[in-house]
């Protein structure tokens, strides 16, 4: 049984993603519809790349993954389908692929092109349900990437802000805050590995050494490994967001000896 | 497969759709269950009459849709079943299917009688649980609808703004306001066609033309027809709802001159 | 087909809730995967066993329940599995479980100590993605309980008001508030029926009899049966948890003569 995941800014308030559902089935009544997130928040691309890199490649291979946030509909903006690392995509050109194509140069990008692939008519302003839903549902029934569009080698890359490695110091930012307000960095996991680290240095906040879980019997922030794999600032139990007040791109230099 | 599809004002922080859901399985592990929206306002039944308009025809034939927003649960409101343009209907008799009722006046509506479909002992204040998923489970089991109750012909016909024709000129409302803050009127899209549209006059603002997306360069509000088939104003990139402060029911006067 | 349910603290914004998703699929492509609430406030233990509890019996027998609210991940508080009621439950030992565990002394708990059923690498921040779902995921193929870990006597009991009951008075407390804002209290029908009920008092109100649905014509607070079978306090139409201004752990006392 095929897989189709759904991530989306549509909420679940409005029949939005009820439409795309009942499109998907209507092509194919066998695909098994999965929701990733459809609360991320109006027009946000940044935070749907984000967690869309963070959840896809725990499906199976092959899953077809369909992400709009699409504020750009019925511009001249492209439609998508990728291949990358043995999964699909299908999702509008304006870098909520950023994660998935900048760690796979290898991706085959495709440009969607072939309406017979689309709801007639095709709507101006919602092709969530007219384009990318049928075209996900036509990959789910075996239709080949290949004959969806063509090839397509020019597309948005994003921003992804730079790590910047410093005699011993690592600079980065935040990129990301989750539900529980924990400020998520970019910087990966791999590259605090065996190093012998001093000092994690906010702006406004010093944080001693790395910790293995949220909890903290200094009341102050910790700096831990999250789950996506980057260094996370969180308070035990609280909204570091709320409470801290560092916003996306706040900067985050750690420092250490070895 | 058979697909029961869900709309509520349940939310998602509480075990309303988790219920609803166990007791469909518990008849029928085979069905295929599909959230529409769940996040509907408490009691709006407005609201959850035009989501319900806006994704149910996406859906493939038989499809069973259970929709519960039922402020009057346990009052002699009566429940329904309702076989409409090929979809059934399972839902309170309280206006919630207004649009679909009155764009098809050959629908078959039952009201639901028949207590060996319901859940044992039947809640006064739970019906979407001991009564609406039950009879949804039953239908996707097979049992003809009409066995479900009698036909009921004095059913809740719920309000529709009326259009105003009048001369060179069409006047509507707003009856709907998504997540993205955009105002649905009640001015089909089908009204528009081959009219030379010369003003679209809101109670504050007059809007020169259509647009064909809501990208906007004149950065004021743009007027275009919306996913449902419906007129809508909206604000690009921003929140037209929370700006304009136009609110369900703000006037909306279209002129022409063919 | 086998049935998992989810239940969290994850909400509908971050990739948390499609991970847990993704990884059951990629063990078991054939499950059923039910989400039943994701947006319960971040770490509210207590409402996540209260939804918990009124949700899962709904389900077929043998449904395998994952519910991860776990502010203690990657602390020592234990990881459990559980067979009570028929019914299969996967969650942090922390007292989510408690309504269940408290109802079903014989129930059959484990403490999960079996790497092989976890994901690998095993983080630390995100036990629902690496060790509840992998589990509930192997639960759903067959492999039996008892090979999951070893027998656990001491566990988390959490705290369930107790209800105190003095000649011709009841008392009791809320102990839940949905999202209609309706006051749920931990006084079951069963300790209502064949009462004859002279008054329903609460710190700034009092009712003078139990009503059979939301609707009442005198405007003020009503007491009803609830639709998990607790005696629960509404306001009809309006959010009694807004308006009255009782909190978790508000006092009711229920006087009555027969």
């Amino acid at each position: 049984m095929s897989i189709i995941t759904l991530l989306s800014d549509f909420g679940a308030r409005d029949g939005f993603v009820g439409a795309l559902k009942g499109v998907i089935l209507s092509l194919n009544p066998h695909v098994h519809i999965i929701d990733i997130a459809h609360e991320i928040a109006p027009g946000d691309i940044n935070a749907g790349a984000f967690v869309l890199a963070s959840a896809y490649s725990c499906f199976p291979p092959d899953t077809i993954h369909v992400a709009v946030i699409d504020p750009g509909v019925g511009t001249t903006r492209k439609p998508l389908a990728v291949r990358a690392n043995s999964h699909y995509f299908v999702a509008p050109d304006n870098g909520i692929l950023k994660w998935i194509l900048s760690a796979h140069p290898d991706a085959f990008v495709m440009e969607l092109t072939e309406p017979q692939f689309f709801k007639t008519p095709l709507s101006n302003t919602f092709h969530g349900r007219d384009l990318f839903a049928p075209v996900a549902a036509h990959l789910s029934l075996g239709v080949p990437i290949a004959r969806m569009g063509k090839p397509c080698t020019t597309f948005e890359h994003g921003v992804i802000p730079v790590l910047r490695l410093e005699g011993k110091r690592i600079s980065g930012e935040i990129i990301y805050i989750d539900r529980f307000g924990n400020l998520v960095s970019n910087i990966p996991a791999g590259n605090l590995r065996d190093k012998n680290i001093t000092g994690i240095v906010l702006p406004r906040h010093t944080i001693a050494r790395l910790s293995s879980n949220y909890r903290n019997n200094d009341n102050g922030p910790v700096a831990l490994i999250g789950s996506h794999g980057f260094l996370e600032i969180a308070l035990d139990g609280q909204n570091a967001n709320e409470i801290l007040h560092y916003g996306i791109g706040a900067a985050i230099d750690i420092y250490f000896t070895e």
